[in-house]
């Protein structure tokens, strides 16, 4: 019996063939410093990541590939623009509940060392009531509008184009946590107005793990987090002001950035429609089938809503850790449980304590392999 | 005529087989995200990645393997290290002028924001001249010695122990740069007071690019960098204090640390004596055969002294970028030319306006090569 993986959301699996290919090539044929010096394998790693930013520059609607930095996840994207931006004691920003620690925690922390203030929306309210909330929000000091484009835990995905123009006609930063969203749903950072975009190699872009993309607009001037070596401008005492280099220092991860290149180019080929149609197939039959089941709350929207392919639940009078154990051990289906780092999600939604399991779908997933977790589900159930 | 890859001081190339090999399993066979789920595949990648923490705290003399940290390169390890260290204002820190930019940039980075000063010592003296420098510019502000163990410009060796011994005495933080010596010189933290220790996986440790580590002393407290999901402790608003949590946030490059767990078993089989002598070797015959060409400029130590296998040097009246590129095109040799992200050093040695050709070997690299790159550079300097 083959393992079913139900926990994209954490890391896609398995990845398209060239992708493993990719970075096997890297590391064998030209594995030399990228921009550390003119000799031919450098020059050839150098041409395969420049490859990758102007590819990831196109599918989110950045003009300069420059301005797309590498890093090695989404939460160092996320610090190195949290982080970053200018603050001055007073400020105020404008995040969600539903919000990663990978956001939550460096606005705390620039809270804790800036004096910043920060006001968390539970955005699980209709459009209109939920742009009436961002407005209410905004001050005089407001800075910044920092929100997730999809939720990890429930599903939910927040209309980030809106959320734009409302910071816009504000003249706020706004940047976005694409983590669950980027290689699923169309992101536009002209149209949407989306000033930092942040997101991940290894998730929906297929990429491989030690990857994360942080797009910087023209018009941002973030302070570089990391300080170092750039292979350029080395008579520098300071950050070179030159992009990529002022927010990459060090080596970059060359077969990483090739293999997540390989990705990339696999999403295009598929398109971004299908892959979404796909995984709303998936949830939406999963979640209809978990419905069936007496004793399983849901966590967020139903199928009927536009959301991503991720569902949280809880089985009455099952400890959800041993549920995934079971699951995990005997049917051989793996799932998260927990709170997936994301507490202030489950405290909106009342699992604070106890969490939930999660189960989250991706490109190869297939209608099969729900109906099989379905099975367990109920065979589990009917156990206790 | 095959390539000949002299810039291993930058990226070591090519790889054990084992590596490329360790790399595509992880992508392939249990992609999954460590220690963000109880799910057999979870399990797996944490158990080669708690492999390799342990694996790298036997090699470099550290009790814990929890001191162990994965980052992107060894950059984003000393920022950690030296943006982490809690100065207060007026703090002093003594460091070198063979430092890289990875720790001149932070350091500076540093001094501007937290108001501390720094002492840059020329270390290009003998052992007990180099000593006194030291212990002449400790004052009672004085909190760390940070120094790079090996020069990726001259190949000089410091003498860590005994800067060790004096920064004990001095009860001072004793931070190393190993950048140029992990996976070559032998390093034991407890033996040389050793308190972090920072190196890049994808250099002597022959780990794929996108691996770096920091190892913290027990004892030491720094303050994370980066602030993040850390797969448990979801609900505590700050980073956790449990290691290396503490110092991990985001998901770790599974594969590159598969892959450079491979390149640390392959070093420990040949052991470290070895692979330094073979590297001595060509070094010394590489040096004796420059000697014997007119107008060759070698900077930094002789053959006859411990050194690294990193050899610069100028040719009167080429230009070095040209140089390089004819070594490339026409020779099928790969050798850095520039500054090599040492201004300091450069400046040291009087090349800060023109830099260096830089070669550099490793285990892989033979005696042949070396020849052939000695007569390519006689055939060119005829040229000229």
């Amino acid at each position: 019996m083959s393992y079913i993986y139900f926990d994209q959301a954490a890391s896609s699996f398995p990845k398209p063939e060239k992708v493993g290919q990719a970075v096997l090539e890297a590391i064998t044929e030209y594995g030399a410093n990228p921009g550390r010096g003119g000799h031919s394998l450098a020059v050839r790693a150098n041409d395969v990541i420049f490859t990758a930013r102007k590819k990831l520059a196109e599918m989110f609607g950045e003009k300069n590939p420059a301005n797309v930095c590498f890093y090695m996840n989404a939460t160092q994207a996320l610090n190195q623009a949290i982080q970053g931006i200018q603050f001055e004691a007073g400020d105020h920003v404008i995040s969600t509940s539903f919000e990663h620690n990978s956001v939550r925690r460096p606005l705390e922390r620039v809270k804790d060392t800036k004096g910043i203030s920060i006001s968390y929306i539970q955005p699980d309210v209709d459009g209109k009531r939920l742009f009436e909330l961002f407005e209410n929000e905004i001050n005089e000091r407001t800075k910044a509008i920092i929100v997730s484009h999809g939720s990890n835990v429930t599903g939910t995905i927040l209309p980030i184009e809106k959320i734009g123009q409302i910071a816009k006609a504000h003249n706020l930063l706004f940047i976005v946590d694409a983590s669950q969203t980027a290689g699923v749903l169309p992101i536009d950072m002209k149209e949407m107005n989306i000033d930092v975009l942040a997101f991940p190699g290894h998730k929906g872009l297929m990429g491989p793990q030690g990857t994360g993309v942080l797009i910087v607009g023209d018009h941002v001037d973030l302070v570089p987090l990391i300080y170092g070596g750039t292979g350029s401008h080395s008579e520098d005492v300071g950050q070179p002001q030159k992009r990529p280099e002022r927010y990459e220092s060090g080596t970059l991860n060359t077969p990483g950035i090739a293999g997540l290149l390989a990705g990339i180019e696999e999403i295009n080929r598929i398109g971004l429609r299908k892959i979404y149609e796909h995984e709303a197939e998936l949830t939406s039959y999963c979640l209809n089938r978990l419905n069936e089941i007496e004793g399983i709350y849901i966590l967020g929207p139903d199928g009927n809503t536009n959301r991503l392919a991720v569902i949280s639940f809880t089985i009455e009078g099952i400890d959800i850790h041993e549920a995934a154990m079971i699951l995990d051990q005997h049917y051989q289906i793996g799932v998260r449980s927990g709170l997936h780092c994301s507490p202030l999600a489950h405290s909106l939604i009342g699992t604070n304590e106890i969490g939930a399991i999660r189960v989250s779908f991706g490109l190869y997933n297939t209608i099969e392999e729900v109906e099989r977790f379905i099975e367990a589900v109920k065979e589990i159930k009917s156990f206790f």
